[in-house]
């Protein structure tokens, strides 16, 4: 612990300076949505690494560019910090407190768009090499920085870019984007990440909306034939239809359930916080719950549009309608394979004229929680955060770590500023200043730690 | 023929006067559903009334008023006006050429919103009536004007207005709101509306929406929920499914059936302004097309919204689904039933969950083809259109013509200025000013028939 008094205490006095840096990161607007100020954020991460003796470059890609920074260091094994400068829309404006794009600290915590999701991740894990520079004048080990602008926006370009620079991102492990604390401040480690298969389903069955009296009795009604259509995917015991489409998983191991097991219950806190009033499947909670919120496939429709949908009655019949609708994948599961089979049961249903456009996807990928690394992150972790590290085998959400994992070989291990009330793609983003300290300090440890190892 | 000489001689010279009068209408924004100058313009339409010798009411009723006027005439026989003055919502704004609310005349046409639907058809009503007056003095016959400002947003008050005022309202026949001619100039005869049912279902399962890679596998999800009861509801064959919804319809007769025939085939035309694909049920035209279309109860999505609807992908699990639906009832169904019928469907399928509020309805309502003042109606219409009159024996789509079949008892006939490109509900709404010197010499005549009779 002594060896890193040093360095725990150019944290504290500088924090000001990394708060400082991060907010003039943040007050750079990079909505990779709308395609706006991707260019100049891009610039500004590139400059960031090189004040820290990186080399930076500003990659292209088919989409927004992707920043890459290598700095060499003491032992001959190389992390790799995986992060986007890429922001949520900030979009609706009037709910937020400050004005999204202009960084306020208010009671500890700093609010603005990005600031959370995933902007003091770039700057703490920069904050802490600075004090391991400023310590020893070396990073203890190599060092690789991949920041994308796409990450809000699927990563579409991301997989391609990582297996045409195969070479130059060689490393031994990789620090996910993301992490964070629960509710009781406990540290937390996500190893997996479902996959992820998203659809739009689209009907057009005439050139224009039909009066409903003219039309109701003779002619196809778009709205119709996408809820029959839907309605062949899944039925009210919310078993997926579609042939094929559990063919392959690998199933969780034991494991996995003596992990799941071991963390709280969130029955409770779901109800409470989502107003459920009845969980799906028979499930009330315990492992059994959290085991099925992560380890089991699903087909979610995300949004329905026709006709008409403002106040009151319009006699209309549409010529139109769409669903939005994802599929979260687990392991054995691929989106291309998914979007195949999608498209063999409408056909096979008579729904020839229900389109499939693909809007991305990414097959699930899981990190082994007994990895060393896994074990180092946890370990220093517990230093920093008084309590040990949760390991969580797998969640529910998705992103892009099967190029890392299955590509790259690596180990992905998660660590970061998220807490329960962080906000992330919502209005009133924020971080906690004191866990972007603690991410600072429990940064430095993983290196000096991984370069041991 | 001859003693209308004085009277189309007025009308012809007089034309501009009218239209002064009709645009001055026209300028008087009366937006029903947005609740904008309904007052004011009731009050013109009263005035418009006064200066013709009648007595005018503004009577209120829990929506908006309802104009009644009255002027006794020679014989003791009663002819009614049904109209509206109010109009439809303008929007969307961008596509008019000219404000909707600055009436502008182009080419023989006079463009601006409501000006079809329903201003032209008081004012020409009541051109008629001055070259009446002009020519007599007095009035041929009695006559009363129900001006209702709530045509547009369903008549919801004006069934109970009718049963409160049935004895002010006695009469012997009633001209419709609206009527007009075909592609070919040819006018039309429309006897029969369908009735209605418009229901919105509402299904809200969670207090806010959830990141479906937390919530797909484990919550509900209303979108899914509102899916699932929809395809309760109708298949696929068209079939609606609710149970007793096809009880006790009057089914059409042989001399509806010989109608239907008389009239043109609708299939090229629908399928050249609807972009058509093919017709439901097998259908392709003639007369089993012409038949279905308004003889069959229908059920139709108008409008589905739940979740994310915007461009690219939000993995979101919604809280809330809504469905807007429209049934289409021939005569022998009932609104208030068939809600009632859909609710206990609803939840014999277990979806008690998913919530109804209905939104307004009428039952259908057909008046004789061979009534007598149909037939006035009829040959009045060939002296000015040239054309015999062509007998529709019911439409596709619904009005309020219920209680002035129903509780008044009286034949209801249709005659008026529309036209197949008049645009009404939609921007450039227009009349042509030849059908409407038209409309009036029709006026004209069927009042002096009319009162002969």
């Amino acid at each position: 612990m002594s060896d890193f008094s040093k360095i725990d205490s150019y944290l504290e006095k500088n924090m000001d300076k990394s708060v400082a840096e991060l907010s003039r990161l943040v007050a750079q607007p990079s909505i990779s949505a709308q395609g706006v100020g991707l260019k100049e954020c891009a610039a500004m991460v590139a400059d960031m690494l090189r004040a820290r003796g990186f080399t930076a470059e500003v990659m292209d890609t088919d989409g927004a560019p992707v920043v890459f920074g290598e700095r060499k260091g003491k032992a001959d094994k190389t992390l790799i910090f995986y992060n986007h400068y890429d922001v949520q829309p900030p979009e609706p404006l009037e709910l937020w407190d400050s004005p999204p794009f202009e960084p306020s600290l208010r009671e500890g915590k700093l609010y603005g768009r990005g600031v959370s999701d995933d902007k003091s991740h770039i700057t703490s894990r920069l904050f802490a090499i600075d004090a391991l520079l400023d310590a020893d004048d070396e990073l203890p080990c190599n060092v690789k920085f991949i920041i994308e602008g796409e990450e809000e926006t699927a990563s579409v370009h991301l997989h391609e870019f990582i297996l045409q620079n195969k070479d130059k991102l060689k490393a031994d492990a990789c620090i996910w984007e993301f992490g964070g604390v629960d509710h009781r401040d406990v540290p937390m480690q996500y190893l997996g990440l479902r996959g992820i298969c998203y659809v739009e389903l689209f009907v057009e069955k005439l050139s224009t909306d039909v009066h409903s009296g003219v039309g109701g009795s003779i002619l196809e009604n778009a709205a119709w034939r996408l809820v029959w259509a839907l309605s062949t995917l899944k039925g009210p015991d919310e078993k997926i239809l579609i042939p094929g489409f559990y063919d392959n998983l690998q199933p969780p191991s034991k494991r996995d359930r003596e992990l799941m097991d071991a963390l709280p219950d969130v029955a409770e806190e779901y109800t409470k916080r989502f107003g459920v009033k009845k969980f799906i499947k028979g499930l009330t909670g315990g492992t059994d719950l959290k085991m099925e919120e992560v380890f089991v496939p699903t087909c979610t429709i995300c949004g329905l549009t026709s006709g008409y949908q403002g106040p009151g009655s319009k006699t209309v019949l549409p010529a139109k309608a769409s669903a939005k609708v994802d599929f979260r994948l687990v392991p054995g599961q691929m989106p291309a394979d998914i979007v195949r089979k999608l498209r063999a049961h409408l056909d096979a249903q008579g729904f020839e004229d229900v389109q499939i456009q693909f809007l991305g996807g990414e097959p699930a990928a899981r990190t082994d929680p007994d990895d060393p690394f896994v074990r180092t992150v946890a370990k220093t972790s517990e230093e920093v955060y008084e309590f040990p590290m949760e390991i969580v085998p797998m969640i529910g959400g998705s992103g892009p770590n099967y190029p890392f994992v299955h590509d790259l070989g690596l180990p992905v291990a998660t660590a970061g500023l998220g807490y329960p009330d962080t906000k992330a793609h919502a209005p009133n983003e924020n971080i906690r200043l004191d866990l972007y300290l603690k991410h600072a300090r429990h940064m430095a440890r993983v290196l000096k730690e991984f370069a041991k190892s």
